[in-house]
């Protein structure tokens, strides 16, 4: 006969924390606190194995599961000196469900199982408490009827409220023992009404029912659609956890707590956490009295609070991390009834990692891998609300959280303004229905940025987090009028002028000016992210167009440039001018004249950015969108433009309707601009070429890799190849110089991946344009999706939006094929990402799994990027 | 010491047919005649692999080959009684190159090799003609200077006309024999000034020089290229053709001329050809004499004649083929230069098929397999125009050919005005910039269409090939004025109501009314589609919205339908304004009620196509277009619409912005429309399975398969299907019936292919959506591609339009893998395809190799994929 009652209690365990599969998470922990010496009270675990046999067997118990569950109540009755069922000393217990992993859903918990008319009356006098004892046999009473029988906790309510209406009081607490006592045979006439049977008053039936209700709850609907929708497979069953009832409401000489055995605010190394006399866990929680501060139990509660610093101790090295603990004192007994990892704040999570390791709890290595979750750096980046909690009643709307930061300013309404005012010396916000490449210049001078409509990846959001400006976007709850220049919730109307606050890491729309704090990049930061890069192998890249962008990603550890876009250059001051002017140009000489107006532009750009990442390879793009991006929208610029060329505003608008696209995603972009205007690609190719080498004359090292977008055939490739090669011949030949350069591709249409072998004999490194690629594999277009992502994401179609996450089953795929296929025709071709996804933790362990050589982020997420390509080299 | 040099002549030949990779296709074909006892002049072959080694060796002949040459020109020599270089007697030869494929690029033919001073004496006096010898003496110099030495035509040329001048002549045939013997003095001055040399008087000289030059050209410039274009590898070098020249021209009893075995243009089993006597080739080329017909042969060269259609007779046997045969009558004896398949029009393909498999001269799979290409059906299908010569004049502008076949009608710029003047019983021509779904009912009144803008996909070329209606599509050479009410070529403008006709089958826009004549879909054609169906195993449905649709592809022969569009019943008659309710309708409640209005006329839909398809499976597709296409466009249509809904124009304007997409391609449509509004699936469900279960109540079979469309992933398609049986369940429970049907999918995301096998788990049948497949995997907007994609076609980075034919190396790639992945997690899954490459033969070849279940195309297509689908299964 196998063991499926595992014990635990005083020290002694039958299971470990590794045994997860069959006790479950909580039956396997439980076990190891006991065994680790730490007071819990005592239990027994029935594992996973006999829920399996109860599902597969129409409800019948394995054989020997009676005895041993049994023997298991028999060895807590003795720990606790009491008998299940015994008049005098009643042993209470509770029933809890636990599976391998946390899955809401099954049943919960039943509490003081083990009570009946005679135990009740047993337990009233030994706590000299009638009504604490009534109290928990209506409890018990309606939690086993709710939970176990099915009947509805509404009838039970209903009975109770009738009682205190009766009574004449307001609160469950001023009814009597005498009051409840009469509470519990209504229960029990309720109990029996709806299940045709007699309340059990047999503790071994209380459990065996209850028992059979946490298997039966395995199967149950809500459960199933869980594990379906979280795709959790391969699991047998539930365990269950009997546990002995401890109590902090038993007196003065009881309580109970919750603790962190650091600040999780901060990180000072001091427990933190409240306390409260004479309750139960409940009580702390509903926030009837005020609780005290953990460190008063030193005064109040000596000898028990001398056991729980040497418990926090334990459990901190134990486990190697924080713990979150909570506890209860029973008539000075110190119980420990749960423990886990503590949330924290990322400072807070930075200077534990540091400390623990200087401290020697911890490796470095562990430290790194273990304490600090990408997610937290992202916290320390950038400015922070002092105080969230203060602005709680001001917030009028919640969008997408699209760029992190907190920012106030006063309200502009469109991209010149917000220039004007910064010139002026002013702060602002800038409020936008939604932003396009014409806006970047107020974007640049807003401190902040809101859209109501657009989403994770809006040209608002990218933009913004490529220069770490906070941004909420796609804020649908507003509505912006630009004529009467205000914006409106339904309820508060805000103006121009006016002062508001946003928060880019909550999407969160505040009124007025909210107090901030600045980031701080140094001490604990500076010191784990040092160790950070002692783990990682692979390289972190930024995504930089201009040199400022370039310096702030150097300093967050950058080491070199992933995706350089050139058409950003296009738009800056007087150039968008001649940018125009080629496109109207009629015929290839009045376009290479217009495009040679641009040439010392974009060298004079290349210079600077060759110059600020000396040393470091910078990936160049060519130019990607269609060029109707370039042109203007409303009437009012296409006049002024037609004014500025000299041609006829009709002249303006047919070139206006000649490029329209019905889908510019898929239009004429990218390399497929280069092969019908090689002109343009000749013109960037000088401009980086020439750059190159003056630097190169200077004694700066530079490493230009040319990168041709949108390729989907390799004679697309062959075809730009050729006219990048010979114009950096031309270059060469002219200024009697060379540098080396590499010529390479972006991978991000479907159709590149799949044919990458044959694009790798052409290209010399591959870089993932994941944002596009993401786009086509899923036939979502990122400016429109946001009229069905949300749903897809809350109806779990989605489990996450794949524009954030790389969708690893679908895209992930093509990006795995890519890789391999181009290596397998080029040895050790280079190859990286630079979509939005290189700041993505879970996407770039994905990344580091294929093999890549580096991830390109915006500068901001640069360190968060290097711990989650750390970590991914730990976990491998 | 390899054999290098191939013989043939008088009946006995060293090569044959099978060795095109030794000795090139022509080389092999000469051989080949010559075996079978044909009268071809003799002649020798150097192989490919003495090519090949002249390559690897600087130039240098292999070992043994001059030997074995020299032993070939004997042998030539010997059959034709004359000597190489015999100034009483000369041997004459061509030289010309022949690889294994056909392969431009290479060196031309040198002609008369073999004369000298001497020699040309000799021929002078053999011919007793000199004028004869010494313009084929000039000629020779002139060929050989060009061709083998590089001295450009242009200076013989200009030497020519200068004596032409001198001697005050206009034409070469006036120049007399003394005259072209000073001429060739000239020419060889020329031919030393530009080479340095002495004109070679050896022949022997003058042969190594010819093939060193042949074999030079394999690794030239223009034949790499067009090698690398073609993708052609594999070959080792080109094969050299050393063959007697004989002559049509050496007086009354010569004579040349070219034939068919059969009429190429109506199939009719009677030579078809032309004869001039006392001429060479080039002159029935040149058009200077009026040829005779081939039958008159018979009186002038009687033996000549009688060998002749002996000759055909035994070639069309040999090669189970009509052929197409070049020959020369030297002096009566007659001479067969060349042979090949005859190109034909495709009611001759039918009528030869039919009878050479009557005739027993193929077998029936033969006659399926080899003697007519399913494009040839195309021709038999659609009205065409009685004489494709007459017109030529009146072509004023070229398009796409969209959609097969001829259209003849007055011009009408508006569907409204061309359902009106259809009413009132005028045929007319639809000419539009563009069409969208709310021409429909235009389109469906005009005898074809014509559109300045879109690609062979865009809506008019995709709804008109369904319908078989003639199209040109994307005529971007007229411009169209919709106020004047003309369209203009820039010369001749068009006004409403003039004649104008169209040929969809070559793009042709054409002045006046043209003459018709209607196909003929019995006699040869219907035999020869019953033997295609005998051999065909793979399932051709069609694609059809409509019960007239329907019943025309039954009867080109479709086994159900593979694609039944809902969309387009959403735009017939006043059901739009019920749609339109529908998307204006503010909550669930009220879209419901909007739905409930469309309900019964999706059910008469259903009702129809069933019914026309009994006992045939029907794929219905449900709702795919995004929203606003079914929103008007215009300002009045809208004001329009806002009045019949009783609503505001604002109301409108602002229902069209809030649904306006950048990129409708990749936005809220196909089944991210059904998952958001379920209601509409229900709607569209229960339509569905009331008209199924109505018509099996009155005993009609029908088999039912709905199909969801655009499913990205798996959790998509669970969430549809969920609605699809819940509606089917309640209907069955309603109605008291049940009905089989099945649930599938599209497969037209890239991610769908990917995930096939979590889908197919779900889904009971696949068919691939290739064009949407095509757009997503190259990153196409079909509807924008127009503006590189022929350039694209033209600067062969694509080798075809992948619109057209299934890109196999990219697209495929995703076809077989998704086909596969299905198959892998459900047996025997139907999977077939419903693109419009269900109707391209090459890509239904693609389509047979994976593994398909069945191809489904526009009812016009239908015969041609029959043929392409009985092809594939014999060369598989």
């Amino acid at each position: 006969m196998s063991k499926m009652v595992f014990k635990f209690g005083d020290g002694i365990a039958d299971g470990d924390k590794s045994m997860k599969a069959h006790l479950g998470g909580k039956g396997a922990n439980l076990a190891e606190m006991c065994s680790i010496g730490l007071p819990v009270p005592p239990g027994i675990t029935i594992n996973t194995d006999s829920c399996k046999y109860y599902s597969d067997n129409d409800g019948k118990w394995p054989e020997g599961l009676e005895a041993q569950i049994r023997d298991g109540i028999d060895h807590i009755a003795s720990q606790m000196n009491a008998g299940f069922g015994d008049a005098d000393n009643p042993l209470l217990v509770s029933v809890r469900s636990g599976a391998a992993v946390s899955m809401p859903g099954m049943m919960d918990t039943v509490l003081n199982l083990g009570l009946n008319d005679a135990a009740v009356e047993g337990l009233a006098k030994k706590t000299g408490n009638v009504r604490f004892a009534y109290d928990a046999y209506r409890r018990f009473i309606d939690m086993f009827g709710d939970v176990v029988m099915g009947v509805h906790h509404a009838y039970f309510e209903e009975a109770l409220e009738a009682l205190k209406k009766d009574r004449g009081v307001e609160n469950d607490v001023d009814l009597s023992g005498e009051d409840l006592r009469v509470l519990v045979d209504q229960y029990k006439a309720i109990y029996r009404k709806h299940t045709g049977y007699m309340f059990p008053e047999d503790p071994f039936e209380q459990l065996s029912l209850s028992i059979n209700a946490v298997f039966g709850s395995w199967d149950g609907d809500r459960a199933l659609k869980y594990r379906s929708i979280n795709k959790i497979s391969g699991l047998i069953g539930t365990a269950v956890n009997v546990q002995a009832m401890v109590y902090g409401n038993m007196g003065p000489g009881s309580g109970t707590g919750v603790l962190f055995t650091r600040n999780p605010s901060t990180g000072e190394n001091k427990l933190y956490g409240e306390f409260l006399v004479n309750a139960q866990g409940e009580d702390v929680v509903a926030g009837i009295r005020t609780p005290e501060d953990i460190s008063q139990m030193a005064d109040e509660f000596p000898a028990a609070y001398e056991r729980l610093v040497e418990v926090t101790q334990t459990l901190e090295k134990h486990y190697s991390n924080i713990q979150d603990i909570e506890f209860t004192v029973q008539e000075g007994n110190l119980y420990i009834l749960q423990t886990r990892n503590g949330k924290r704040t990322g400072a807070a999570a930075v200077r534990i990692a540091v400390e623990m390791a200087n401290e020697g709890m911890v490796s470095k290595k562990e430290a790194v891998r273990d304490l600090v979750e990408p997610g937290h750096l992202d916290q320390l980046l950038h400015p922070r609300f002092a105080d969230v909690t203060a602005y709680v009643a001001d917030v009028i709307a919640k969008g997408l959280p699209a760029s992190p930061g907190a920012a106030v300013g006063k309200v502009v309404f469109s991209a010149e303004h917000a220039e004007k005012s910064k010139e002026a010396g002013e702060k602002v916000l800038l409020v936008r229905i939604e932003t396009s490449p014409e806006d970047v210049g107020g974007m640049d001078a807003a401190e902040g940025i809101l859209t109501s409509r657009g989403g994770m990846t809006s040209h608002a959001a990218v933009v913004a987090r490529g220069w770490g400006k906070p941004c909420v976007a796609g804020c649908g709850e507003i509505v912006i009028n630009y004529s009467n220049k205000t914006f409106t919730n339904g309820k508060v109307t805000v103006r121009e002028g006016d002062w508001i606050s946003i928060n880019g890491s909550t999407g969160e729309v505040i009124l007025g000016s909210q107090k901030l704090v600045d980031p701080e990049l140094t001490g604990y930061f500076a010191e784990f992210m040092s160790w950070v890069d002692e783990f990682r192998t692979m390289k972190v890249r930024t995504n930089a167009d201009a040199p400022a962008d370039a310096l702030q990603a150097i300093e967050f550890g950058a080491e070199g440039i992933g995706l350089c876009r050139t058409e950003h250059m296009f738009f800056e001051g007087d150039r968008i001018d001649s940018v125009r002017e080629m496109i109207l140009a009629d015929g290839l000489e009045a376009r290479k004249s217009a495009l040679a107006k641009l040439l010392p532009y974009q060298k004079e750009d290349f210079l600077g950015i060759f110059k600020a990442m000396e040393d470091k390879p910078v990936t160049v793009r060519l130019l990607d969108p269609p060029l109707h991006e370039f042109l203007p929208h409303s009437e009012a610029d296409k006049r002024d433009m037609a004014k500025k060329m000299g041609v006829s505003y009709e002249t303006v608008q047919a070139k206006v309707d000649s490029l329209a696209e019905f889908n510019p995603m898929l239009g004429h972009r990218g390399c497929r601009l280069g092969v019908t205007y090689p002109e343009i690609t000749e013109m960037q190719t000088r401009a980086i070429i020439e750059a190159a080498v003056e630097l190169t004359q200077q004694g700066v090292k530079v490493y230009p890799e040319i990168m041709v977008p949108l390729i989907g055939t390799v004679e697309e490739f062959v075809n730009q190849k050729a006219v990048i090669k010979a114009t950096a011949d031309a270059v060469f030949a002219e200024m009697d110089a060379k540098v080396d350069y590499l010529i390479g591709t972006m991978i991000e249409i479907p159709r590149a991946a799949l044919t990458a072998d044959a694009i790798a004999k052409e290209a010399e490194f591959f870089s993932f344009g994941t944002n596009d690629l993401t786009q086509m594999t899923f036939g979502y277009s990122r400016d429109d999706a946001g009229t069905f992502l949300p749903e897809y994401v809350d109806q779990k179609i989605l489990v996450e939006d794949p524009f954030q996450s790389l969708d690893i089953s679908g895209v992930g795929q093509l990006v795995r094929m890519g890789t391999d296929l181009g290596r397998s025709s080029r040895d050790g071709l280079k190859v990286g990402i630079c979509g939005e996804h290189g700041g993505d933790p879970k996407s770039v362990h994905f990344c580091f799994e294929v093999g890549m050589d580096y991830v390109s982020c915006s500068p901001f997420r640069v360190p968060i990027a290097r711990l989650a390509a750390a970590q991914a080299s730990m976990t491998d």
